[in-house]
């Protein structure tokens, strides 16, 4: 693509659903993009993806797609990313990975960047995008923790189909229309795509997300609570995590409690952080029924937050609403915000 | 109806969608009936149901309807309630009221027959039937508190839209089928039929249950907190709730978090206590990915537990994800088993 300015920018897993929403973000951010490389699979290799009305040819990845990128942005899978991110950081590009692969490895900055973009500077190659769910808890409560510290957080998830691809949305919409229709269902994909059994999503909740630890917590769940500590640098921090599906497209949602350091706190000194705060959008009117859902949030980048209230026994105790197109904030957005931060901080230049 | 022995009872909404099962649930139940009055607003009245073969004609009620009944379930409002529970109380009827007129009323018995059967011997003509949403997690935090004590509890919820009643349920189902059509849609009852604003739940997840209070909780979430301290007999237990409706049609179901007084315990330990309480099932065996869900539970009257794990920071924290019918547990089935409880307990017997 086709400026002499810019970037060269591979996106990897760009047939998927939140590789398509890398795409767009990318478009309608308008990036400095000097060429960009799309790959997948052998499968999807071949199929066309417009970009600026200009249909660009999705490519095989194979370790020499990576000559000459400067950012690589991976959605494709752990595998994948395990397979190409070291080597397309060998050709010298910086890897910005949605995938699960190298999150918690101690050699790879995991930033959401309205919390720790300083992270970045410290990064060998491989940036970890945080998984869609922690994301928009961690920069809801972090406005909240510079002010008042933060001890404890309990969060109950509602979790939308997509966040487990394109197939599973096929699943809940074919299903739901069964289901109207009188007919038989028969589930294939979800809760887990790879895991034994599959369940009704429509018209159902489903408390798997990702296939369970020997702990009887998810792997789901786990990201959540091990990742909350490690963006927040909080290692202390008490973290326990709930993960339910619903069968809602797009948009995350979450019941938080948390407990700041601070005693004697109101929600309005909660709200008066949230308001304002970098990529949070305060919507709290219960007086009006204003609060986030997530049919509202889909094709926003911004973290919405409602219900806002103190808890009525434990002084330092809080609950609040979180909100989040899961696709954008969760994946595709937080991952072109994170190569946009790279820039912005000069960490990668323009050669 | 039409035997010599048993009761006479009344059914009042008995063509709501908890009127409805509590016919079927009295039939089901082989309840001992002697005479079968099922009563309505003017508006229903003239309509009939069948009850074991027979068809019954829907009267609409008076105070006169009552003369000679013995036990009058009540399920058609709250202000229906307030208006001839006294007439039927002052006609020598026992009233089991499944609104929430008289739950927090000192003189009212507020009863889960597995928590707290004996606060029936202090009735005084009226007993509360508790909210859908707390009768299930009480019972389920009973066998752990009798053996562990209970300090803390926070809950959020995920509630079906039967819980708001026949209209919601059409609305639900019409508004999918509108979506799946492409067409536009148009909220008129839900989250609830009475407040300002309809949003769309059809693919989506609302956090208002009940209206507001200005404390910023709803009313369902302070039914929650202060039925669950009445019904345990502890005004001090920390209770907390955030409650949610989904687009599911029958099946709530609740994220459960809570501490118990004794150190030390395992996820073991507190399932131990769950596997055959009163009223409970647990299905918990994370490895063959069994856990209870509302598509599950449509039709049956127990309390189905699952998730069961210990917190990873607290000692004494321990998380669970329960869910029942709640038209049956949640409503008609505890009405019904109050009515047999007090059978049973000889507070009503045959004249």
């Amino acid at each position: 693509m086709m400026t002499n300015k810019g970037f060269h920018v591979a996106v990897v897993g760009a047939t998927g659903a939140v590789g398509q929403q890398m795409i767009r973000t990318l478009e309608e951010r308008d990036f400095p993009i000097r060429q960009l490389t799309l790959l997948s699979s052998a499968r999807s290799a071949g199929k066309t993806v417009s970009y600026k009305g200009e249909e660009i040819v999705v490519q095989e990845a194979k370790p020499e797609s990576f000559e000459g990128v400067d950012i690589a942005l991976f959605s494709a899978g752990g595998s994948v990313s395990k397979k190409f991110a070291p080597e397309a950081v060998k050709r010298g590009a910086i890897v910005v990975d949605n995938t699960s692969a190298y999150r918690m490895d101690e050699e790879v900055p995991l930033v959401v960047p309205e919390v720790n973009k300083e992270d970045l500077k410290n990064h060998k190659g491989i940036i970890a995008n945080p998984n869609c769910s922690t994301i928009q808890m961690v920069a809801a409560l972090e406005p909240i923790r510079q002010a008042y510290g933060l001890k404890k957080v309990l969060v109950s998830t509602y979790q939308a189909v997509s966040g487990a691809g394109k197939e599973a949305i096929d699943e809940m919409y074919n299903q739901t229309q069964e289901i109207l229709d009188g007919k038989e269902i028969k589930p294939e994909i979800l809760p887990v795509g790879g895991d034994k059994k599959h369940y009704q999503i429509a018209f159902n909740a489903i408390p798997q997300i990702d296939k369970f630890q020997d702990n009887g917590f998810t792997f789901e769940e786990m990201k959540m609570i091990n990742e909350t500590k490690k963006i927040m640098h909080m290692p202390e921090l008490s973290v326990a995590a709930t993960c339910v599906r619903l069968p809602v497209e797009t948009g995350h949602s979450e019941s938080v409690y948390f407990e700041v350091e601070t005693q004697g706190l109101s929600a309005e000194d909660i709200k008066s952080k949230l308001s304002g705060a970098p990529g949070v959008v305060l919507q709290d009117q219960p007086e009006e029924q204003i609060y986030p859902m997530p049919a509202d949030c889909v094709g926003k980048k911004e973290i919405f937050v409602g219900r806002v209230r103190k808890d009525l026994d434990e002084d330092t105790g809080f609950h609040m609403w979180v909100v989040a197109d899961n696709l954008l904030k969760g994946a595709a957005w937080n991952s072109v915000q994170i190569a946009e931060t790279l820039i912005d901080m000069e960490i990668v230049k323009e050669k």
